[in-house]
């Protein structure tokens, strides 16, 4: 279940502030470091380069975009940090992958922390991942959780002379990042409002009490989705007012479509909020129903058998001297009652609407 | 239903930022592009032009108004946007038919988003359009989903001369189709507002569980609704005090007063959803008090009949030696006391007030 | 029912703004006016004039105070609107008898717009009029939609030459008329304070199911008074702040005042509205603990008789071979076996407090 | 009842404004004047002196603290601000007792409201009663509703030649007085808990019925305790902002102490509006649950007997031709069958854990 | 249960402010001093000293942290507030052990007022303690309710020259003691999120009744958490804006960095309690489908063998003329009859889904 909180491996309370420690899922798979060095007439990109061979690029001309996949290897944060002046407690974040979304101004940089939501579509589930973009003057640093293939688009873009990627510089670089992580949220929603969809005509079709667990289920989704972009809320914007050095003019009106895409996020999720509550009610005045129904039938059966048992009961008594039990009319007389109550029954159940 | 969301038939994720992609209902129409141009003293008006006439008009002197029913051809976007220098993002928000409302101050213009509510009488159905107007220094461009009569009475005070509109600038025009869609929030929300007075009728009426999903839908309208135009509350008096150029100081007293018909939007919208969660609550207490009335029809009967039914089985036994049995006033006694048990009964039900 | 949304009468949407249309209830009344000329050492009063001499006011010297009872003839106020230099757009919401409260600050004059509550003892109904104050430099213009007695008393002191009102300006007079329309708010919340005292009495004596209706007629009246007053909270103060010309700063104290009495009246429905809800808790659980009683009675009932039944049918069977039946004490003890039983289950159900 | 609404006795409505009206209830004790008159090296004190006595401290020396208990004396009101220069709005807050706590600066004086808390032991009741507070240069001014002995301390250290009151000025005279109403606050708060934490042991050991009023009463108190404390958040600490001259630089942290006093005292009464949401939820959970037992009782004992009942039946018919009512074996097995069916339904019910 | 508020066993309304009481629990340990005294070079540690000797420390060199476990000696409190010239409205404060959490900023030191959780895991208990940090120029005390580990790390770090905590100042020091306490935050707040994981399986297991009082339990114990942390929110931000002298701006980026841990705290609490929320959902909805399943069960068996045992009583009577009685097939063909209702009747239920 994706959808607990991670217990720390490691208690770090009492450590030196700026003490690395990893605090995501443990993971097996190497960690993965990518470079893409580009200008407007050349780029240079290489896969899978080792932890050294990244350090070198930090002094080459060009924009330099260093991409690494996972973070248990606390070693290459800490080099990479050291090798771009990064501060300790920035490191510090990168590596605390449950961390709340934030952009954090320093002089030299910017850091971003922003969730990346990846829909599974074989276990149907939704994968959260924490990615650190920390955006330097001619350089963009990205730490993911694990490799995925979200950028794999920008990458074909880089690769491509005339496009507008090229011949901006690395605020444009992080624009279109955080674009593309923006942008993937809308592919989540659109799958769990597909769900949404499937999951209210179930409700109307068969209100089973199965449908509980999932209702809560994506209930906590929301939660969880909800709490990974809420606090990005305006905080592109204010960082447009904040008169940053780094963000060029022509970009900040990028930042401002980021931070609507954001908005609509938001909104997309706290409707979805609403629906499921929605559904929560359905499902509670449906179970009330079904309960209804129940008894009423309980009710229609007892109240029409009970009283004509009764009669039979009577009837069925041994006393010497019951006149009725001699007539030869008795027994017509008494089924002809019998239905009469029955009918009169059925009439008043009628009227009641229970019929 | 109007009320689901729109799942994006194409995956914009990745794709470089301004990239024009159309996003809202498939249409077959053909894409229908208006013109009207006038001044003081003269005015034109053109229907179903080319694009390439379209694109003339730029240049002529006086108030431009093109107007364009339909956005799934894009290259009637694109083409347009170019010739009067719109921002490509803008374009991208043109055709993101499902954008948050919201006003964005550019150098050359303004570009507002705003949902146009329609009622569809004949299904029943609250239909949510966005419109883009772009207002620029002598030029108005709206963006419809698809065509529509609600400027039909703009259009009518263009072609007279003495109307306000023909003597002012596009600051003047843009705010009249502003106020012209909102003042129709409150046809479509007195519409509304009559569904939900018979609504409650029906509610104390019959208080069938059938009225559970009417009541279910309504709320999820609202909330639609609501996402609809709260985003522009106060943005337009924020408009004004941002000291925009583009807006004459005459038309500023206007842009107030559709903010204030917005707000009051709001407040009808969030005062149906108070009555409707009323509706909610008198919903379910009276499915609670059927279920009580049923339950106490079934304990009336069985607490009646239960013991009678009891005494006529002792009588009913076989037992050799039961003195009873053989007395004359057996059988009539017995009547009596079951006679006594009933109006007990009956007498203890009255003081409890379950009859 | 005072508490439902108008439904306008005329579509307005698509008419030029400024366009008079009034929409609030048709009326039959002829619309009134009446004028109070006055200044320190004179006053003259003038009732039930027409609209030709009212305009001939505006020149005269003094403070003038110029009262419409009834709008529906929209001549009135727009010539008395043309001849004081009032802006259309004031005009219009003058008309609109549905419009939120509010202050609006034009250069020559303020206009506010606020709610009067009155209670109509005899239908015990609430009644929410709409009231128009313009305050000019030396004129007061008021719209009411009916006539009514609220300001009988402030006409007495205006008659009168040593009140404080013959002695101040126009800006003391706009005061007062606020004033007398705030005071005017807690007569008729001390009512519903009564009401609601009277109601949670008789819900605690017989808690029956005819309560609901008022509860929830109740809880609607308080939305739409809340809504009558809620946006006029701290706007007075914010007028003080605004440096507002008209009011001369003797009178900003008693603005002040106002709004201290206007927040008191929101406290209070906020107050009523938690009062409410606490009412609809006591309510439900009422119904739900006589249902609880009912169910008790039921099982006590049943769970007595039907072992017995079960018993007396065991000694009805035919069987030929049954010794119990040939035995002289079958039958008494049987009936001794049967008591025990009864007693049994008195104990059970005293031990769990169902009796 | 302390938690009605006071019906103010007169409808103060159209009076003029600085009218001055008893609003609080009718009361029979003689109005009760004390005056305190001292400085550094002197002290003067006296009790219960008449109205023109007091008047006279006015020009007097030292700092004047003069308390009113009682303000069904108008006049007393009335003389006593005149003299010292209180504006007409001031008085007529004080007298009317139902007013919102605030604080409202003054050039010359400053005026507080604020509620005093009591807790009546025998009655277990709380009282709210309303004092005000006038500081001036050199005099506080405070009217209580009815005389307590909340002050008496106080009245203690000023006799007192060597405590800190004697050798400050009224501006801590003033801070005193708020900071020993702010402390009672808890000790009524401290009585409320205690009686929280009684009902919710009661809740757990026997889940009566009859705690239901008690819930909904306290909820209630809490609603009104908080309504008296809540304006005040935060108006002191703008006190100190606003830079009051009467306010010495001394005494400012003491008013930030009283503040934080008074945030502590909100967040307690909210603390215990959630603990008592929880005790309605256990509440209403534990009348569920009961019905839920006793369902399970009913449902137990009838679906053991009703089959068991049928077997007799089945063999009390009357047929002729029954072929086991002849056998010898019939009557012993019958007699085993029903029993295998009793175990067979108690095994069921184990299973389900109705047992 | 550490979830109660304490009743303050002394009333404190009405002492003069600044009068030292102690209002934690009372205790029986001895109050316990503990000496750091440190600079680049040198340190020096001195566990368990009297008061005189911890008070010599004021004037020595280099930083000094001087730890007091236990508030009830009133005397410690007051001999070191004299002696480092704290104000006494904070040592009042630093022995109200249940005051709200804080940041105050006087001239000569900074005195922050936050919350220490500990989780007790033999009585699974959260421990809330309260713990006073002063922030002098050159010295840090702390005072802390009763004697615990939390500090440990730190020390160490102390005595070991090369850490950081060695070569910074005092405010540095303050920093890590503040950061040591959030981070433990998160310990206990794992805790309780693993306790919650655990919860949720057994509601989904075995959704007895019994799971309640631990939802309310651990619902009860987030308010507190909540009312715990949530105040500081935000407020070292401001402590940064403020432009504090005691933090040099090295700081400041590590203040930022606990604030980020409150809010992620706060973040935290928040999503267990929707969780817990949905818990209650859950439970009240597994409470509700048992009883449906009861009714289910009752129904069946009564609505199957009431008509059964009826038409057995028909034949149970006694008339003298029922030719069906004396009939050869009577009775087989009554049993098949018999067992064609049951048949229709489980149809009927299978139908239903309700079996």
């Amino acid at each position: 279940m994706a959808y607990r909180f991670k217990k720390s491996s490691i208690n770090k309370s009492g450590l030196p502030p700026g003490t690395l420690v990893y605090r995501g899922k443990e993971r097996q798979e190497e960690v993965k470091i990518t470079v893409f060095n580009y200008s407007n007439d050349d780029y240079l990109e290489e896969q899978d380069i080792s932890l050294e061979e990244s350090l070198t690029y930090k002094e080459k001309a060009g924009i330099k975009w260093i991409n690494i996949d996972g973070l248990h290897n606390i070693e290459v944060v800490k080099s990479l940090g050291e090798a771009f002046n990064i501060h300790s407690l920035v490191l510090e974040d990168i590596l605390d992958t449950d961390h709340r979304p934030k952009v954090d101004c320093y002089d030299e940089f910017v850091y971003f922390i922003i969730k990346l939501f990846s829909y599974d579509a074989t276990e149907e589930e939704i994968d959260i991942e924490q990615l650190s973009i920390i955006l330097g003057d001619d350089f963009v640093l990205t730490f993911q959780e694990k490799e995925g293939d979200v950028f794999d688009n920008i990458r074909e873009r880089i690769r491509n002379q005339s496009s507008r990627l090229r011949s901006s510089g690395s605020d444009y670089l992080a624009y279109v990042l955080l674009d593309v992580i923006v942008d993937n949220y809308f592919v989540v929603l659109d799958e769990i409002g597909e769900g949404l969809f499937l999951m209210e005509e179930d409700l109307l079709l068969e209100p089973s009490q199965d449908i509980l667990p999932d209702i809560q289920q994506v209930k906590r989704k929301m939660i969880f989705l909800e709490k990974s972009v809420w606090p990005l809320k305006g905080i592109l914007n204010n960082l447009l007012k904040g008169d940053n050095k780094l963000f060029k003019e022509s970009t900040t009106l990028y930042l401002k479509d980021v931070n609507d895409h954001i908005e609509k996020a938001i909104d997309t999720i706290q409707t979805f909020r609403d629906i499921i509550n929605g559904m929560m009610d359905t499902y509670l005045s449906n179970i009330n129903n079904k309960m209804n129904e129940i008894m009423k039938v309980l009710t229609i059966i007892s109240t029409i058998f009970i009283p004509l048992t009764f009669i039979a009961g009577i009837y069925g008594m041994n006393f010497r001297y019951m006149p009725e039990l001699e007539s030869k009319l008795g027994y017509p007389i008494t089924l002809i009652v019998m239905s009469a109550i029955v009918i009169g029954m059925l009439v008043y159940f009628k009227k009641k609407k229970w019929l």
